[in-house]
């Protein structure tokens, strides 16, 4: 286990290459990777989204679906001779919120789960907050929730990274 | 005074943790606090918003309210033996805007009162700039507007700090 | 040719002062600077940036529109004496899109044209991926193809700097 792994929260907007970054940090450890995909193939454009990610992983990964119960699988999945890739918290977060589970709830039994990690984890969310105010109050307090996401997590990973045109920026570590 | 003082432009996207952020660097300074507050609470999601953050502050802190005229406020307030903390420069610009004030005038007004600080003071502002263009002319001109202001200020201050989650990025200092 | 030179993409929001960054590296250089416009003033305000772009360039500087073929445009006009300053990549996309043009093989023919360029440029972008998902597909579409160009772009330049309140932060180089 080297000093990237840990739990390490990979930040950064859409498109921003993030998830390809992550990816890259976990080839590099040589530890098994077990994907954990938050994303609900709901449309069209989610679909092909997820079929793009998967093409690109290729076939030695395994991936398990979480788009509900994240903390449970982290907890079940965690241990030092695998590496987990969540991708990402953020599409998890828009499930939650879409199924009006109570949020602080769910936000607090996450944010336990990842500081309770036996094992090296990577952790993609995006960053949602550096835009003009959004009109409606629901968008609104989605923003709320993904940045106190962001902060509680980023206080308890290893290391954190923001990713601007596919290139790390590192925040901590 | 330590070098975290002087100007400090604390600058971050919505839910990033500048707020907190501020507050813990006017509380190692070990300067009595004045805390100049710009949000009007207008609205119940506005009420409970201010009420979060005066709890986080707790009783020691000294709050005054400026939604209007902060240029004059900063140079009736400043002095070596406090610090101000603004929080935030972007609700005050709101404010002007709504009520139909000559921006131009009045980002040179609150800069220059800002250039002519005799004491120390943490500026919190947000970033607007970085999502998709606005489809509506007002937001876009508040989106000028506010990186105009944030350019200018960040242009006069001695430290300048970016906030992701939670994380300080030293912009400038 | 300094270190300084090369490829150099300057990515930030809007407002953030990318532009007028971009023109003091431009300066600094002390070559004879051609900037490359891909604005259209299709409307008022878009006329009235335009203009005030310009002035601040002052009439040393010559001046191109490349609205539609940028690709072209670079390999006609790069050189070793002279540095190019196109301003800005994300205009560019958006009028192939309004253009209803194949998005990807317009930023793969733009891509491959940096890739080859023999003479120094300066590339400026917009980093718009940071807000809330788009309401409208779209805008999605948009923000997927500028995260694309902005990724192809960085990983072929010499350097990358993202700017916020007028400040560099130097992401490669």
């Amino acid at each position: 286990m080297t000093a990237r792994t840990g739990t390490h929260l990979v930040l950064g907007g859409a498109r921003s290459g993030k998830s390809a970054f992550a990816e890259r940090c976990v080839a590099e450890t040589g530890l098994a990777p077990l994907y954990i995909a938050t994303a609900q193939a709901l449309d069209d454009e989610m679909t092909e989204r997820i079929a793009t990610h998967r093409a690109r992983r290729g076939p030695a990964w395994t991936t398990i679906e979480a788009p509900a119960d994240l903390a449970g699988t982290l907890s079940a999945e965690a241990g030092e001779r695998r590496i987990l890739l969540v991708d990402c918290l953020t599409l998890w977060l828009t499930n939650r919120m879409i199924a009006e589970a109570d949020m602080d709830a769910e936000i607090d039994a996450l944010v336990a789960a990842v500081a309770a990690l036996n094992g090296p984890a990577i952790l993609v969310a995006n960053e949602v907050g550096l835009g003009i105010v959004p009109d409606n109050a629901m968008a609104r307090r989605f923003r709320d929730h993904a940045g106190r996401l962001n902060q509680a997590i980023a206080a308890r990973a290893d290391t954190v990274t923001f990713i601007a045109a596919g290139l790390p920026l590192t925040l901590k570590g």
